[in-house]
Order: structure tokens, then sequence, then C-alpha cells
């Protein structure tokens, strides 16, 4: 008998989440009803959000998770078996079927894989993360030729796409990141202007030094010391595109002194727009052009869309809990298993 | 000899001014030369953004007024003496002559008064008090019918307008002021629909009673525990313009905790946008379509213009810290000299 193993939800974590939140169950293989599918997944995505959703109550745009439940994840899938007209056995799919080996689908939020030499992008560039990337700079912070964008996790996920993308529309882009070896990869390999690492404790003047002319855009995924020293570099008519907080997430209090003061002051007096967006309610207008922009960006070189590969169902909760230590470079995927 | 009597910042304030903060002077009358005109004040606009101007760092839209400097302010002036070609003896404008009794001009800046009934609604509900509510709230806050809008200092020169066209936009309208005199003012006399006391211990839930659709547009000019009350029932994708942070101008440290954290999060899974606006930017653009839409709507009735007059450029001091401390009902106006 094929068994299912499933990382479950074994505890709410308080601050950053231990490997004993988690827990790793078995179960036998289920069995597709009529209109069900049958899925083997073969990529999981790990991402920042998951955090949110291992609190008891959830962020609002998505339920958390309950206690014993498999947490949630998306996959890349294969369709094993198949009683639904519009999917047949072999098919790849990209689906939200969570982390764990196999799992049943009504076929509702499934999206055709197409056929990606490197499937896994569907999770990371060419996916949600791409996707946030994308809407959230050109729709919110919309960069102008010549203006300078600041990104922070440089190297992750989305700020990849964000530097990138920026560099393209002709702005100057800054990294923040975590390490000399990410600095210098977002630079090198990212083509990003120039990278510092947020471990600096002179994080707020070389952030001055590299932003002559000010910030234009900042794209907000970090929060904590990476706001603090973007915000006095603000620019006039600045745009802060907010796609979340990760240094934050983890945190129970929120300890003196009080920023919001401050912060209000800066977005009255330079004219400031700040605004938060979940990439979700995006899909239905905005994830038709990404794709094909994207698709040709990666296609002619112009993007590149580097993958932390962790092998292994079993090791994701480890790897979950260094996304959030900022220990991956590039978009953090788990292999869990092989064609 | 006419004297000129003005009142200079005669010190920095630490927090909330102190009377001691200004000082009257006494000079002789100034004589125009070519090009210029001798305006005698007749009302001086006290508004809020008058504080951060007392600091010795300006806020940005503005310079700070010098120690020794006579405080700056929206007036309504008589021309008294002409060497300008575009204004002549007699002539009423809207100028920026100060807290005192006449000023020069080379008739930058100046705008005529018109033939206005109430002279003095230039600098209230005509002028750039009305403009600022007429710009954020539809500009930015852009209300739909049914929606429910909340503002800060209900009874304010701001809040009062703010208040009054939601109302006409079809919004369902929660104003929140200081004590029950305000409120209950805000909904016999300006027809809010509800108004709350901010010194209510129980505003949090009062507020949430008052708004059981939630919160789609707060129009912050406040800060403080109004903002701790709207925070948790704003709406998915509700607008946050900002125009001040009055609770806040007099504070020199914030101890925690930190609401930046909270803020953010917020944000982020609400999908709000909170800018911020300064009305100088607005005039090239809005204001004649403001004056227009303005003018009717006071001629018909549809808005009214309260008025909280002091008498005598010597009081202006003792009312302006009162301002900052909410005691006026309506705009703040001296009178500084009779027609």
């Amino acid at each position: 008998m094929t068994i299912n193993r499933k990382i479950v939800l074994a505890a709410r974590p308080r601050g950053l989440p231990q490997t004993s939140d988690f827990r790793l169950e078995q179960a036998p293989l289920p069995a597709p009803g009529p209109g069900e599918l049958l899925l083997r997944t073969e990529w999981l995505s790990l991402d920042p959000y998951m955090r949110n959703l291992m609190e008891e109550v959830g962020p609002g745009y998505a339920d958390p998770v309950a206690l014993g439940a498999v947490m949630v994840g998306g996959t890349v899938s294969r369709v094993l078996q198949s009683r639904h007209a519009q999917y047949k056995e072999g098919d790849l799919v990209v689906a939200g079927a969570g982390w764990q080996d196999y799992a049943l689908s009504d076929g509702s939020g499934l999206l055709p894989a197409g056929d990606l030499a490197q499937p896994s992008l569907a999770l990371g560039g060419l996916g949600m993360p791409g996707f946030t990337a994308y809407v959230g700079l050109l729709d919110i912070g919309a960069p102008r030729a010549g203006e300078t964008v600041v990104v922070g996790a440089a190297t992750g996920a989305v700020g990849a796409v964000v530097g990138q993308i920026a560099r393209l529309k002709g702005a100057r882009v800054v990294g923040i990141a975590g390490g000399p070896d990410k600095c210098r990869y977002a630079v090198e390999q990212l083509g990003f202007d120039a990278c510092l690492d947020h471990r600096d404790p002179q994080l707020a003047d070389k952030l001055a030094a590299a932003c002559p002319d000010g910030i234009d855009v900042y794209f907000e995924s970090v929060g904590g010391a990476v706001f603090n020293a973007v915000h006095p570099l603000l620019n006039l008519n600045a745009r802060v595109p907010v796609c979340g907080f990760i240094a934050h997430y983890n945190d129970k209090a929120a300890p003196g002194p009080d920023r919001l003061p401050g912060w209000m002051a800066t977005v009255l007096s330079r004219r400031i727009r700040m605004q938060g967006f979940i990439i979700l309610d995006h899909y239905a207008t905005r994830f038709d052009a990404f794709r094909r922009d994207m698709a040709a960006w990666v296609a002619d070189g112009s993007i590149r869309l580097p993958e932390d590969v962790v092998p292994g169902l079993e090791n994701a909760p480890q790897a979950f809990i260094g996304l959030l230590q900022g220990k991956n470079l590039g978009k953090l995927v788990v292999r869990v298993n092989a064609p």
C-alpha cells in the first residue's frame, strides 16, 4: 500500500517556529472520487506568508491552518489518476496541494504548468512571487527611468524579480540583503546597481550614500532595520508598495519607541503613497500580462530566477525556519518527489 | 505715527506651546516701495500646521519660522496703499500676512477675496482648510454611496467639511470630536450620522457599534487614540488620506509599544492605501473646481461652515494653544482689525 507523508501543524509557534511545531504523519493514499484527481507533489513552494497562517487568527486574506491539519502550500503536482474531464493522467499542474506527497483535488484552483523546462519556476519567478513583484512594482510602485528603487530581501523570490524588472524600466536599483555573498550575487548576477548588507551597523549611512538622489520607490517586504534606513531617504511623492513585513512576522510584542507618528509625519510631508496588496486579488486582471512579459524576459536572459532547492519533504520544516531567518538565496522550493 | 503690532516667535516650544513662546512687538508702519502694497490685516487664520513651523527643522513643505520672526499665517487683508498695478486701495485680498496688523506685499501669492458676505470664510471652508477636505476626501478617499467615512476633529475647520461633503456623496459619516457639545453639534447641525467623544474610554467599542459595516475611508488628521480605534475597523481596500497627525505635533518622544508593525500588517492584509498630501500642491489643478462646488454647496445650504472667532491679535497665542488642545468649535479665526 502506498503511503502519503504529510507535514501537519503540531503547535502554534511563539516567535520563530521550531521543528517541534510541525509533525510528519503518514496515512494511506486517498482515492479520487467522481470528478476528482489524485495529485503527486513534485515541487513544494515555501513562502513567508505561511508563517502568518500558523497563527490562531489568520491574516484575513487566507484561513489559518488548523492544528493537526496539513500545512498549506503551493505545489507543482503530477496528475496520477484523473476522474476529472479537464485533466488526464500525466498532466503537470500548479496546485495548492500543501506539504504532502499526495493530495486529492476537485480541479478548482488548478492551473496547467505548461511545458516549462524547469517546472519549479511556476512556483517562483513565473508564479506567485514573480507576479507579486510585477504587480507591486509596476502597478503600485510605477518607477520611471532614472528614479531610484530600493528593495529588501534582494536575492529572495520576490526581491530578485523586483530589482531586475526595475532595471529593465531604467531605474537605479539598490538592494538590501543578508550578508556579503547575497550582496555580491545581487550586483554581479542580477545586475543591481548596489546591494547593502542589512546586518551592517552602518546600513543607514551606506544606503544614503548609495541613493544620492533619494528613494522614489521602496518595495516593502521586510520591515525592521531596513524600513528604518529607508524612511529618511524617501523622496517627495515616493511610492511604497507593501507585500510583507517579514522582520515582524514572528513578533509577539513590539516594544517602543513608537515609530508610527514619525512615519505618519513623513507620509504627510513627503506626500507618500503606501499601499498594501495581496496578490490573490490580481490574477483575474494581470496574470496573463505578467506571464507573457516574464516568459519573454526569462527567455531572452533579461531576468534570472535563482532557486534554492531543498531535497525531501521531511526537510521542509527546517528549510522554512531558515527562510524566516534569511538563509536561502533565491526562491526556496522543496523537491518532494521526482517524476 | 501708526504702529504695527506683530507677534513673533520668542522661543521654540517643547511640547505644547506656552504663551511665553510668543512675543508681541511693536514697530513703525512700513511704507510700500515701487510695485508693493501695504496690507492691513482684518482676519488671521489659526491652523494646526503652524505648530510644525515652530520647530527648528521644518516639515519640508514650508520653511520654519525663524526665532524673532513674525509668525506665519493666512489672512484676509485690506489694501491700504497700492503701488502695484493689479490692486487698488480698498481691495480685499487673501494673503499670507502673518500674525500682525500690517504687512508689505509685492503681490505674489495674493488672491482676490471676492465679495463674500463673510470674508473670513476665505480662510476656512472656502479656503485652505475647505480645499484640504475637498481634495483629500474626493481625490484620495473617493467615498462611494453607502460606504462609511470616519473623520476626526469632526467640528474642526477640515473635519466639518469632510463630513458634510461625504454626506453629500451618499456615505455614512461618523465623526469623532472632543466632548458632548461638539458631538451634538456634528450630528444636529452638520448632519453627521453619528459622532463620538474621543475622550470616552469606550471609544473603540462605540466606534465599532457606530460602524457596523466597517470603515471604508478614514480621513486622518488626528492620530493618537482615534487612529487606534479606527485601525481594527478598516475594511478591505480602505483609503486613508493623511492631512495631519495633530495628536503628535507636540510629541518629543514616542514611547512604546511600536504601532508600526501592526499597522503595516493591516495595510497589507486589508490592501489599504494610505496617502499623504499637502494642499499647496493642488491649487493649480483643483482650486477652481473646489471654489465652484463649495460656493454652490454653501449657497444652497448643503454645507455649513461654523467659525470660532477670537477678538484681537493679542489673543492669538492663547487661541492657538487652545486649538492644539481642541478647544475651538469650527474654523478658528482672529478678528485682527475691523474694516
